[in-house]
């Protein structure tokens, strides 16, 4: 198999863009097509101080990779969940790939500063599912994080199969209100809000991570523990059986809907924000979705604390 | 296992409503459903005249059984697609079965009827999935005896699963048309169209297969061999895997789509059709589908009768 930009031999295959590459080919490529999506969708300029949320994952570091050579002003955020060996692995990654390259990064540790509310606590209090509590909880911490940074831009590293698996998710249950927030660009609706941006919403999880091998990024390879029977990897066990039948499938599912879906239902708007009580964040209510879940754990630890051993 | 309506053994379990069933009481429950989705949809009433597109298959004749049971006044309409043996033993399984049960029915055959555009010659002249010709064809044969006939109605056994996987498609690649009539019923909108409906709409291929064998129905079990990998069984074993997974999926996706989703779609109306110059059916430009490829079937005959051998 040859590259398709220079006749090389190729060294990967992409069947959703029917193409082949060699590494070279395939880093220009891969460069090009983030910059494509932050130019076409007008996710920021070159003046704007970009925040990327990171994991220590590939898609994320693979982000703030290419951000970084396309020469913008990117300061990482780790968010430290407190989910055990796979908290501590990731800050590690995390750590070591700023200093590789000299970055700066920002740690929130949720035992030191979220009142010692780790994932793992506030799921099991809560009885939630974990990947819902943890939602709740980093929006919060990314989002204040931001504001608070003074920065213009949140970015996180959102692949083409996250964004398709949300995607099947909204529409299996037609929930029109969260189809019609799912963009690649969240403008700031409140004060406390800055803009949120995806930049790798068309790009796949295999090319973030044929990107992170090709340039030897080292990101934690395993899955988050408490992810396991989590809906959202059933959807992308669907999507990928769809996409090794009809390659393209995913590609064309989110675009095209971003073309035609979403404005059917971005037409009604949601009403603003109100401030948050507590913490001044924007809130649908008199208390944001994050210190909602606060009260809740604090109340439950109370009535586990009273109540009969 | 006990049945949920009189604590008799149950026979049947029904996952997707958290039930199970005695023989009589799944019976009751059965027909019941096709009556409500007939009402609520407001599909026809005891006066109006029906056309019941039977295939010799399980779901058409089990909803051809139940509106006879309801009183309806119904008669069938079977269409011969001249796909060989599936035809001739689905053409016997109808007639046998309107037989027994004493109801009229009226057989299209296309090679006769159709000036001998039986399906595989059309496919196979047009190079097109067989499927795509056959839709098109059995479309403009409904319609014509529909209205010929004059009847109120035309009723298909369109079911639960293959309207999950009709939307699944649909919304895959985001046809906002096709999602704007989606419907269980659609109105007439031309003097040559009459009303078409699915009172199986909510009623899964399970479902079906159980009424048909606790009523005896001799069906065709065979499905039409170019299905074969056809793209709509690919979507059903995708929906298969998610309803295992997560029981109730398929019918919450296609219920809430009625509620929720199609709302969205449907506000942009549709251009009113033309009729067709040769055919007088509603066209959408000068002909209408189905002389389009009939046209084009005759031009491409042509041309490789004059070919070289």
């Amino acid at each position: 198999m040859k590259c398709v930009r220079c006749r090389a031999r190729a060294e990967v295959q992409l069947r959703a863009h029917n193409a082949a590459y060699c590494r070279p080919c395939f880093l220009f490529v891969f460069r090009r097509q983030v910059e494509r999506a932050i130019d076409s969708e007008r996710m920021f300029t070159q003046g704007e101080r970009l925040l990327v949320a990171v994991s220590g994952g590939k898609d994320s570091l693979a982000l703030w990779d290419v951000l970084a050579d396309l020469g913008y002003d990117t300061t990482g955020l780790y968010v430290g969940l407190g989910i055990g060996v796979y908290s501590d692995v990731s800050h590690a990654k995390v750590v070591a790939f700023a200093e590789r390259r000299g970055l700066p990064v920002r740690v929130v540790t949720l035992e030191d500063e979220g009142g010692g509310l780790a994932v793992p606590t506030v799921a099991g209090l809560t009885r939630r599912v974990p990947c819902s509590a943890c939602g709740t909880m980093k929006r919060h911490w990314f989002d204040t994080a931001a504001v608070e940074g003074g920065f213009d831009v949140l970015v996180t590293g959102h692949n083409l199969d996250d964004e398709a698996a949300r995607l099947l998710g909204n529409v299996l249950r037609w929930q029109s209100d969260h189809l019609a927030r799912q963009r690649p660009v969240l403008p700031a609706t409140h004060p406390r809000f800055v803009r949120k941006v995806k930049p790798l919403f068309l790009t796949s999880e295999y090319e973030t991570a044929v990107y992170a091998f090709m340039c030897g990024i080292d990101y934690i390879v395993e899955e988050c523990p408490n992810a396991a029977g989590a809906t959202q990897l059933l959807y992308k066990d669907l999507l990928n059986r769809l996409e090794a039948a009809s390659p393209g499938s995913k590609l064309a599912f989110v675009k095209e809907f971003q073309r035609t879906g979403q404005p059917a239902f971005a037409a009604a708007p949601r009403e603003s924000p109100n401030d948050c009580e507590r913490c001044g964040m924007p809130a649908y209510g008199t208390l944001c979705a994050y210190c909602r879940l606060v009260e809740e754990v604090g109340r439950k630890a109370a009535a586990r604390a009273g109540a009969p051993a």
